[in-house]
This record gives C-alpha cells, sequence and structure tokens, in this order.
C-alpha cells in the first residue's frame, strides 16, 4: 500500500472512530480553503456525525452561495463557546493558520491535517497531505472515493469550487489531467459551472472597477514595455470606499499587457508604506526582488512592504526590475 | 450504429479515400476555429496526406503559438491561387462562412463539414455535425478517438485550445463532464495549459487597457443598479489606435459587476452608427432587446447596431433594458 494509500485508510479511520468534530480552515479563507470546509461538513453528515464548522472570521461574500455556507461559525464573533477534542483542519499548511479558532481545541485534542501545501510540516495526529495536489478539494474528492461515498450536489459543488479556485480557472500548471477528470466526474453530480465561475471568478465590485479605472490611468510601461507599473493610493482607497478584496487582481493588468514580463503594482497603505504586488510572465524571479525589500512569495507571483513614498518605493523597485530584466536578456 | 457513429464512419471514409485536402475555416477565426483548423492538418499528416490549410484573413497573432499557425494561408493576399476538388470546413455553421476561400473550391468539390453550430444547415457532402459538443475541437476529439488514431502533444495542444476558448476558459455552461473528460486525455499528452490560458484568455493589448480606462470613466448604473452602460467613441478608438479584437470583453465589465443583470456597451462605428452589445447573468433575454433592433444572439449575449449618435441610441436601448428588468421583477 502506498503511503498515500495508507494516509486515506488513517483518515478515514479517524472519521469513523470519533463522533463529533470540529472542522475548521485558514484565516481569510480562499475558494479551496471554504470549499473543503463544507465539503468535509457534507462527507461527516453522509456518516450520520456532528459537525461544526467554524472560521476565525467572516466567510467572503462571494462564497456565501455554497451549499452549507451560512452554518460556517465566526469565532471572531463568539466571546464564549465550548471546546473540541476531535478537529479536522483543512488547507492549513501549520497549525498558526487556524488563527484564534485554536483556543476552541482542548489541550489532549486529536487532530485530522487535511492539506496540499509543500510546506505542511505534518502538525496533525494524523496527516492526509499530498503536495501535488491542486487543491486541498482534490486530496477530499480522493477521500470521498477511497470511502467509497456517494457524491451529492451539495458535495461535489464544494469540492468544484476548491478545484476552479486553487488552479485559477484551471489556468495554472497545476491543471492536472487528474485535476480535470475529477472536474468531469464532480460535473456529472449536477454541478453548475457557469453559475460557480461566475461567482467565484467573475463578479467584481464597484469598488473594485472605480479603483481599476484610476490605477489604469497611472499605468507605466518601460524597459521597452517589458515592466508594468500600477499605482493605487491611499486617496483611491478611501474614495472608493475600497478594501483590501477590491484591490485583488489589479497587478495583472500589468502583466498581462502583451509583451509586459514583470507587472507591479504599488499600494499606499498607512504609516507611510507602501505594499508592492509582483507578477512575472515567464522569466524574471519576481520572488527574489521581493526577498530583497524583506518580502516573499512564488517565482511568478511575489509581495513585499516597503517603507516611504510611492515615489521613492517606486524607484527603488524598479531599479531591481531593471537589473533582473537585464540579467535575463529583457533590455 | 447511432447516427452520429455513423457520421464519424463516413468522415473517416472521406480522409482515407482522398489523398489531398483543402482545410478551412470560417472568417475572423476565433480559438475554436484555428484550432480545429490546425488539429485536422496534424490529423490529415499522420495519415500521409497532403494537406493545404487556409483562412479568408489573416490568423490573430494570439493564435500564431500554435503549432503549425505558420503555415495556414492567407487567402486575401494571394490573386493567384490553385483549387481544390476535396473540402474540409472546420467550425463553419453554413457555405458562407469560409469566405472569399470559397474561390478556391472546384465546381464538383466533395465536402466533409466539421462543426458544432446548432443552425448548421449540413451544406457538406459529408457532414460531421454534432451540435451539443462545446466545441468542434470536441468533435475532431471523438474523430481521432474513432479512427484509433495517437494523440501527439501538438494536436492535442490545438484540440485543447478549441475546447479552452469555445468553453470562454471552462466557464460556460457547455462545460460538460465529457468537455473536461476530453480535456484530462488531451492534458496527458504533454499540453501546456498555463501557457495556452496565458496566450489565448489573458493577454491584453495596450490599446485595450487604454480603451478599458476610458470606457470605465463612463461607467453609468441605472435601474438601481441592475443596469451598467459603457460607451467608447470613436475618437477613443483612434486616439488609442484600437482594433474590433481590442473592444473584445469591454461589455464583462459592466455585468460582471455585483447585482449587474445586464451590461451594455455602446460603440461608435461609422456613417452615424452606434454598435451596441449586451450581456445579461441570468434573467433578462438580451437577444429579444437586440433583435427589437434589428440585431440578433443569445439569451445571455446579444448585439446590434443602431442608426443614430450615442445619446440617442443610448436613449431608446435603455428604455427597453429598464422594461426587460421590470418585467422580470428587478424595477
Amino acid at each position: 500500500m502506498s503511503s498515500y494509500k495508507a494516509s486515506l485508510e488513517a483518515a478515514a479511520r479517524f472519521l469513523k472512530q470519533h463522533q463529533h468534530f470540529l472542522v475548521v480552515n485558514h484565516v481569510n479563507p480562499d475558494g479551496d480553503a471554504t470549499g473543503s470546509l463544507l465539503a468535509m461538513g457534507w462527507l461527516l453528515r453522509q456518516l450520520d456525525k456532528q459537525v461544526t464548522l467554524v472560521n476565525e472570521g467572516k466567510t467572503p461574500a462571494k462564497f456565501m452561495f455554497l451549499p452549507g455556507a451560512d452554518d460556517i461559525l465566526n469565532a471572531s464573533e463568539r466571546a464564549e463557546h465550548p471546546t473540541y477534542g476531535t478537529i479536522i483542519t483543512c488547507d492549513c499548511a501549520d497549525f498558526a493558520r487556524v488563527g484564534e479558532v485554536a483556543a476552541w481545541f482542548t489541550q489532549e485534542r486529536e487532530l485530522l491535517n487535511i492539506d496540499h501545501h509543500p510546506t505542511n510540516d505534518l502538525f496533525g495526529t494524523v496527516n492526509l497531505v499530498r503536495t501535488d495536489a491542486a487543491a486541498t478539494a482534490e486530496i477530499i474528492f480522493d477521500l470521498v472515493k477511497h470511502m467509497g461515498l456517494p457524491l451529492g450536489k451539495e458535495l461535489a459543488t464544494c469540492l468544484y469550487t476548491g478545484l476552479l479556485t486553487d488552479t485559477g480557472g484551471f489556468r495554472y500548471s497545476n491543471t492536472t489531467p487528474y485535476v480535470m477528470e475529477a472536474a468531469s466526474e464532480l460535473l456529472a453530480h449536477r454541478v453548475e459551472p457557469a453559475a460557480i465561475a461566475e461567482r467565484v471568478l467573475e463578479s467584481i465590485t464597484k469598488a473594485h472597477v472605480s479603483l481599476l479605472q484610476r490605477s489604469l490611468q497611472t499605468l507605466e510601461l518601460t524597459d521597452n514595455d517589458k515592466a508594468a507599473y500600477l499605482t493605487v493610493t491611499l486617496t483611491d482607497l478611501i474614495e472608493t470606499g475600497a478594501n483590501n478584496e477590491d484591490t485583488e487582481g489589479l497587478v495583472n493588468y500589468g502583466r498581462n499587457i502583451e509583451g509586459v514580463e514583470v507587472g507591479v503594482l504599488f499600494k499606499e497603505v498607512a504609516d507611510g508604506k507602501v505594499k508592492v504586488s509582483f507578477r512575472s510572465r515567464s522569466e524574471v524571479d519576481v520572488a527574489a526582488i521581493a526577498k530583497s525589500f524583506g518580502g516573499g512569495g512564488h517565482v511568478r507571483a511575489a509581495g513585499c512592504t516597503v517603507s516611504g513614498t510611492i515615489v521613492e518605493v517606486k524607484k527603488a523597485v524598479s531599479q531591481k526590475v531593471s537589473a533582473a530584466l537585464r540579467e535575463c536578456g529583457n533590455e
């Protein structure tokens, strides 16, 4: 038996052995965290188990259409709460990712850790971790198959949403043949791909549109149009009533312009600081640039927060970007 | 044998019987038209056939990365050309869709018509048409399987691109379990999903970004924020150097705003006319509105061209949109 198969078996045993579960996902949950959490709820109810779903904060509005989303408790709203001895964490690379929900766990807890992050440190009593899975939802799909459980529309919808969001709408390189095979089987259970994509990928807020319009006015192409810079000021954020979610994706507009290799967004935050987001197309290692400013991330998507005015930070960052482009022969 | 299976068999016979093929797709080819055309080229070369690929015009730049795209002839550039007696049309709902390439056909031609449009009028000698296929590429995938041919990386890449684009990046309701099953099998042949998605779905031009910025400044929300109107003037088009492709997708920005049911783009064209594009989310039949102005389309995506100034056309159109929203209880 492969070690992954053994961990599926151990996870199945964990679910059968216990009766009441607290299921938690990570702070600031994304589509996979939310979809996985809800999928575990549907799976456990099929086994006639009692289940409590909780997140440290509020589930983002765009995921509230998911079946069962209304039942997710918001820990930050509850001064008083019971404690639980049987825990399942979904999509959490380490224990700290559950945030303040940790206070809901008893000392002698048993914990099933279901996750796909390469950095997962196996903090569970039982660890169901496959780091080449595109999403935690993919692993829960495996678990459903392993246990021979039926896929209902609700469970399939939650899992599909996890796959869809963690593959960037089936656009990232983690879109494997197996992801598509799983998506195919999930769709066969009356999942509505268009309705889900519209809600989780295509919906934009009025504030986002206003910010987009303002930031596009600041577009600057440099280094023979290989670098694209966009800016969002505190004034923009205040006047458009935008929150952090509303700025998501802005940086891609620069990177997506034909011929551009590096897209950068400068966002003014409080205390004389600027948050810098980087995206690259195929050559420049933006994680290295972000790291040189105390940040980090992936080779194609990274970020850092730098003290200074936008003008100052932009000058420092653009020098590093130009140097990186020169190194790649993109002078 | 089902009639579809019979038509696959007839198509296979057509390919085996002849030696030299002219393969053509429709004017202004999209990703499915281009992917299908190229896929037929790879398929025929596997059978040791001679093949000439042609389009009425130029293949759009964003599809030029597809393997074999350099070999597609541009009919508009050739005053002199041979004529062909064995024709394959890809993704053409009727004969007129081949455009001026019709002049390349002999009178006594034999024609294999491969298409998925519900309006296909079966104009071929042999018709391989399945109207519930998401893409013509899906039908060519069936043909490859039916004939027991191998899927190489090149053929798989062309077919995947057709599936990807005609399902709107697997976001439309035509994203069936079978589409995902085919995508899974294609990906197993070294197709690079991220590179393809980036090129065909995410690339934007500088002119598009400039137009987007200008048109977002014109955003108007009416009918309790259920309708979103965007405008592009001739001046915008001239000053940004934009072509028709650059305006693609602008209308979606209005429709995608949370709570909006109908998005409309007014684009000033020559001769005192305005091109109107409609998108709706889930309730309003925009095809009916477009039809009332002499246009047409689908329930959720339609268009028309109306004489008058932008102000005049907007007034007339917005009255119909308001009425349609009232009918759906969206007053």
